[in-house]
């Protein structure tokens, strides 16, 4: 790949994501549930560009969706609305209203509130809603607290109890039809066992579900399968399918799967160019045009991404490469090994095709970069740079109110 | 304040700044270095909204820009580039070059090869341009790591000795013209002496600079005035200036002062709507419309916003609110006595005013909410909410590539 090329084309940072990669994978992960009926639902949060959602449903993938706004781009990409799922602890009556109105697969409920809450809406427009439960099978999933979310001191899902309690008034609901059920222990999870053992505790609710004559048809085991961003040893799909699928001890359902980071990750890169080389007593430092504001996952997580330098690797010292951002925070590694660099050398730092641009920010007037894609060894603008315009766009007509001094 | 009707008219969640007391504060710090020349620049990171820069520059407030972006801001609002300083540790080229052209008071430098890069720039452009430089004073200014700029160990400024180094290079140059020099130890601090010891040595430093002829005109004491969030002791504005201008003993210079958050923290504040009210497993959780995107400080720096009910206290209990983002780090408070909510109850989030807007992200795909002022009890729109087109627009044109099935 002609970096340099790139980087005068589209300017840096720009992200770049290989499309035929994450189609393999997708493949790779469809195809490890062969035996069974199944849903890929992607994670539109991960990374919600348009393109990317069409690729994809154009592969056959569904979606699921944290707003009403990740369904929206999800429907404007050509995805079926019967491949669309809406989760999330916190949705506004408009967004259920909408998502009602859209007939997706289903509403994916996260509290007793909620549910009722969804009933009312359901009512109001008479619609029998298909909904399912988050249920919380209080497992530790073994990663960063930030994103680990079932275990019971946290905001999601709800207890088995409950979960019980709440798949019997739907039942006799006339306007809430359960057709799912559903667990998210984690992200970046690097073993199978926790999702297994869980799975295994959500599958025996399914079937005492059964016995009371709920017929639960999906059984969603949430997204989490973690990448290795080091080195480390990752979930084995044959294992996570096998042990989920022998979990259902031949209940008959289709598994609705949710990843995010699987699918996209390790597609992307964001390629920076270096600014300067500095050392303060002794430490030596890299600014790159990129910044937190680009990949935040550094600074929120203490995340680690390998940073490549596109020139030979001679003289190697560690450094901190960092943004141009006027906070200790904006960091995007920490002791790197790399070359002696100049301003105008390259730098990718790789692993980025999740959680980066969809948790961009503007901080410091920072305009969000293009981003590319690689297919078929053809490269295509799938987002262009923003523009000065774009940043002051809904402040700029207010500015005449303030010509009088105060 | 009609909370209710805000809610109603502008949605939530909502930014609302009040701008009397900006300028209360602004006036304060201003008239705190009365007996001095004094030039207050507002950082405009903190908070870059284009009617708050205007109604500061009305004020006569310069400004501290850490991007060429945030001085397109400043100009457009109507500061006077002679009150403009550009800083941070990553400039691009383009940045440089379009700062010099628009003639500001000058160019705080961060490294060496920052120094001869706007040099090389300044000599294309045949300009002298008015430059400071940032020496790191090696102070604890013991407050967050991630916004403690200070010590040896991050990329901010340089040691005194290369700082002693470029001002005689910088003085020798056609090209460079050395009027100022600056420190900034961190942010959020609540102590007034570190400042004030890292004041003395660059004092000190200033002093030996006169006596090889370079003659400082701007002493830049930075910003990092804290304010209480909680309980905190803060800043003794008296003792801190004071200390400063003792600092100085004699010498005759402006002090610059590059307040963000002292400005404009305590002068906004986050309305939110509560969602639903969950229990987990005996934990009380108020899931409310506001996330981490608008106001990232809790999760990135465990910072602590107050969090008040608009209802009466009665029937409290601990609880933690948080977004509807699907992150276990999305929270606003946690452990915040609150009385019992209703889907619909509306909460303020305190202190709002600066890194909350400026640190926002669509992650989830949500969108950037609205902004309003209070000035003289009048009501203003200062930002509008971000629509779903706005989300889209940098994106939607390509989803045509991707008709066809690959
Ligand atoms: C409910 C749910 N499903 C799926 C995902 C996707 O996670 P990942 O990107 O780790 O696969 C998340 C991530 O937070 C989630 O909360
Ligand atoms: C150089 C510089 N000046 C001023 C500020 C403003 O800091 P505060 O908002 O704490 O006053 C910062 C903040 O990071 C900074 O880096």
């Amino acid at each position: 790949m002609d970096y340099q090329n790139l980087a005068n084309t589209y300017e840096t940072p720009l992200y770049i994501y290989d499309f035929n990669d994450i189609k393999s994978r997708y493949l790779e992960l469809k195809n490890s549930f062969s035996a069974r009926k199944s849903l890929i639902c992607y994670a539109v949060k991960a990374n919600s560009n348009l393109s990317l959602l069409k690729f994809l449903a154009n592969l056959g993938c569904g979606f699921d969706c944290v707003s009403f706004n990740e369904v929206k781009k999800a429907l404007l990409a050509g995805a079926k609305n019967y491949n669309i799922i809406l989760s999330g602890v916190g949705k506004r009556d408009d967004e259920i209203e909408e998502a009602i109105k859209s007939n997706i697969l289903m509403i994916n409920v996260e509290s007793k509130a909620e549910l009722l809450q969804i009933e009312k809406i359901s009512q109001n427009l008479n619609n029998k809603t298909r909904i399912s439960i988050r249920v919380n099978p209080n497992i530790d999933p073994k990663t960063h607290p930030y994103i680990s979310t079932g275990l019971k001191e946290n905001k999601f899902g709800v207890s088995i109890e409950l979960a019980k309690w709440m798949y019997l008034y739907a039942k006799k609901s006339d306007f809430l039809d359960p057709v799912g059920i559903h667990f998210h222990i984690g992200s970046q999870l690097l073993d199978e066992q926790p999702i297994i053992e869980a799975s295994k505790i959500i599958a025996d609710l399914m079937k005492s579900l059964k016995a009371l004559d709920i017929d639960i048809k999906f059984f969603d085991v949430g997204g989490g399968i973690g990448v290795d961003y080091e080195d480390e040893k990752t979930i084995n799909l044959y294992n996570y399918t096998q042990g989920i699928l022998s979990s259902l001890n031949g209940q008959d359902v289709t598994i609705v799967c949710e990843p995010g980071r699987f699918l996209v990750a390790k597609s992307g890169k964001l390629l920076t160019k270096v600014l300067y080389e500095k050392e303060n007593l002794g430490k030596r430092f890299v600014i790159v045009d990129a910044a937190m504001s680009e990949l935040l996952r550094p600074s929120l997580y203490q995340a680690f991404h390998n940073i490549k330098a596109l020139k030979p690797y001679e003289n190697l010292s560690k450094c901190d490469v960092v943004g141009p951002i006027c906070e200790s925070g904006d960091f995007l590694g920490k002791d790197i090994n790399l070359p002696n660099l100049n301003s105008g050398d390259l730098l990718l730092i790789e692993d980025s095709g999740a959680y980066g641009f969809s948790m961009a920010s503007n901080y410091n007037s920072r305009l969000k970069p293009a981003a590319i894609c690689v297919l078929d060894d053809k490269i295509q603008l799938i987002c262009k740079k923003e523009s000065f315009e774009d940043l002051i766009k809904n402040e700029v007509e207010f500015l005449g109110n303030f010509d009088e001094k105060h």
